[in-house]
């Protein structure tokens, strides 16, 4: 069961990165970090998550270590925002946001499915699946010294894990695995386009 | 050689880690993150530091990602937390002091034992017993974008260091191993309260 | 194909670990850490780069967790600072950039080799030679809750890039792996240091 990385699908997963790193490569510059900087965050922000799960299943080398295309599509969205970073930051919103949830769902569901694919128990799959879709971001703002946003405010790493969910109590109710993908990829979507259309955010504590 | 991580103590390394859970799950709350900023606090406070030694000896997938029951402790622990903050957090500092002090012995000395399983050096063991204890308490300060409070002050790591050399030493004794590592924990444990208790401190390099 | 890391080439990586934790240390103390911070800091340096390295190549456990020198070399570094602070504050600021340049240039070279040895594809080698050169810089200054100065600013990264590149060139042209790494060497040596003497700068975007 391999929902998204079959050979079929390697475009999707590479147009995702290729969505999150143009995202972590106009952070780059909005922080004023050099063209190494632009660099390496396109890197991390897109391919960091998918690292992160695949050193702690145990599938060594990772993935984009072990397949050049994976770096290379990085690499070419932070020439796209080296360039052409007025064009890029006029990108309007709801196109963006749109590409992000997109490649959020697809990173999550891929996520889950791998962890799986390795006898992780299901558990663990949907925080591999909400690791592979936030673990990127997660870095990208560790890099920049601030409080990784995912963690305080938005409906951003819980889509990832609710679409997980789904992905996997689908493959329980032993639905075929291309089915259980779509219906995975669409629940993480819609959950999070929802969630930004309505400003929904997690609870917090009240602290006094 | 497995000091802490046979069948019958798993109750007491996952008492550890509901220890742990519970402290990174009310910092979450101190600093207002949301739900899932307690959720990943929680578990990274409580397994990361293990999940570092697992990978760096090569015991992959780590410990908490193959057996599930560590992650639904620190979800508990979160849970708990998110709903009795208030009484959480009215705990007096002195059970929750010893509590998690008995924590980082628990952890340190099992993350040394587990080290020399792997056939690492013993000094390299000890390290790694040091990054067992502290290792989780490291990520969620850098998570909140602060400089690891275990690396400017206290008697915290230098404990765990402690403990864990102890271990070493007995095992190298020829002392039989439970005895070993109760050697070690009560070593940890007594130097971290004996510090706590009278404030000590590492030296600093006076900067001119 | 070993460039650096053969026995007899022992004691240079050796001596780039010193220096790299001597720096490692050195900040650490500006910063006012403690001794286990001073510590720490030496040893992630130092070996952070080459960690990281090794655990995406799957080359497990690490060099430096396996051999017990590079640790011990590293300690030597954190108490000769902590011990002689004023004088080692004193050295002048060519020779420290000099030897700091020699050790990049090493960390990068052996790096990337180590990454060819381990069936890395030649665009991921070069990559892994910039993580291996620095890595541990990156992880110092994360621990200070600081954004990586290697991604704002100086030809640092790239010389270390620009080594990788080199070293992989000449073994690609089929010359001899001693040649080939010692043109990887100077070429990242005599950029990074053209680079310090002539306040080069890799270009940024112009933000509005």
């Amino acid at each position: 069961m391999k929902p998204v990385s079959t050979t079929s699908l390697l475009v999707l997963d590479l147009a995702g990165t290729f969505v999150f790193a143009l995202e972590g490569a106009s952070t780059a510059v909005q922080h004023e970090l050099d063209l190494l900087g632009i660099v390496v965050l396109a890197f991390v922000t897109a391919l960091g998550g998918g690292i992160i799960r695949d050193l702690l299943i145990g599938s060594v080398p990772p993935n984009s270590i072990r397949d050049w295309r994976y770096a290379t599509t990085a690499f070419f969205a932070a020439a796209v925002v080296f360039a052409l970073h007025t064009q890029v930051s006029r990108i309007p919103f709801w196109p963006l946001l749109t590409l992000d949830a997109a490649g959020l769902s697809l990173f999550a569901i891929a996520g889950a499915g791998k962890a799986l694919d390795f006898n992780i128990s299901p558990l663990l799959a949907i925080l591999l699946g909400g690791v592979t879709g936030v673990g990127g971001g997660i870095i990208r703002d560790l890099f920049l010294a601030q409080v990784p946003a995912v963690l305080r405010t938005d409906i951003y790493a819980a889509a990832a894990l609710f679409g997980a969910a789904i992905l996997i109590l689908a493959l329980k109710l032993k639905l075929p695995s291309t089915l259980a993908s779509v219906l995975g990829i669409a629940s993480c979507f819609l959950l999070r386009m929802t969630a930004a259309l309505e400003h929904w955010n997690l609870p917090k504590v009240l602290n006094r």
